[in-house]
């Protein structure tokens, strides 16, 4: 084995990582509570685009925790996300993970209106009636029917996470969300993923 | 609304975003079949980066295609890329996804032997006694003991997709599995993930 492993032990990896990161990041300054989110959007990357691209709405830290810590229910736009959302401490606070992209309604009002999956999903989600987190980590589509929604007065989310990825409309689907007096956490450009969107849930989950 | 939107159609939005990625992508060679692995990548993570990075061994997509087409099932370690792993396309062939990362043996084993749960989970996998394609998305650790299990002669997978992402041994992980005479597709460097290792095997399952 001519490859060189370093020690350290289980319990260690994650705060070896975060020091590996503070110490590659150098001086750099962060908005009120949003230092944890960009160190973990970083760690779960090992992309430091990270550091750049995220954006925060003003006093957004303290008002997701108000509604996740409430027991406000997160709709995401991937079962991967869904997955990778910590649904225990969620849970702890009484809130839930909904994912409809696979719901046999959304894929038919889908296929009726010639939208997307979710886009039509977001519609499901805004029927609900109920105060919600978005975490979205794949479709655009999905963010500008959100913008349609909050501009018809349909839907307040409690919190947008806009982390959609690619090449189609996400940058300025992105652009449409900063610009809605919502709170949100954007992860501008064409970067983000359903890992990110999980991540920067778990970030504000995780958080003391 | 002062932000532009591109009008596409929800089913072109996909074949819209590879000829965005050939574009920019430019002149490239690719060693054969690997091209469409390479594109969905950047496809997942709008990070040209993958370009680069993923190293493929001689004729590992032939090799990968035969094993998933003959019912040969996939582990993984995270349950995030086990949502994100197209099972209806696997399951025709008759393979499964298999994440052993929650389960209460493994944590035990993890904790008895003072290693990672990814780690036992690769042991739990080798105890399997049947073909196996690895798709590791998160965990360095699970990458070493599958090192270590492939030289002590107690498992030989079908093919070792090499993705964890991150810092602490993540880079020397992928270099070890590389000196094995095993197929494999590694994204070199930090860089990874289990949308990432999600991505591979299904680029693999949607060729044609």
């Amino acid at each position: 084995m001519k490859v060189e492993l370093e020690k350290v032990a289980p319990k260690e990896i994650e705060a070896r990582s975060f020091e590996i990161i503070t110490q590659e990041l150098g001086p750099h300054s962060f908005a009120p509570g949003t230092e944890a989110i960009v160190k973990r959007c970083i760690h779960t990357s090992a992309d430091f685009d990270y550091a750049e691209n995220l954006c925060f709405s003003e006093g957004v830290v303290e008002k997701a925790l108000e509604a996740l810590r409430g027991g406000v229910s997160i709709v995401t736009d991937t079962q991967m996300a869904k997955a990778g959302i910590n649904k225990k401490i969620l849970g702890g606070y009484g809130g839930q993970v909904h994912c409809f992209m696979s719901d046999e309604d959304v894929a038919q009002a889908a296929r009726e209106k010639g939208c997307t999956r979710a886009a039509a999903s977001m519609e499901k989600a805004a029927a609900m009636g109920e105060d919600l987190v978005f975490a979205i980590g794949n479709a655009p589509t999905a963010l500008v029917r959100l913008y349609e929604l909050i501009k018809d007065g349909k839907i307040r989310p409690r919190l947008i996470i806009g982390a959609p990825v690619g090449f189609v409309n996400v940058v300025s689907s992105k652009e449409l969300i900063m610009e809605l007096d919502v709170p949100y956490i954007v992860a501008k450009g064409r970067k983000g993923g359903s890992n990110i969107a999980a991540c920067i849930c778990n970030a504000l989950l995780y958080m003391k």
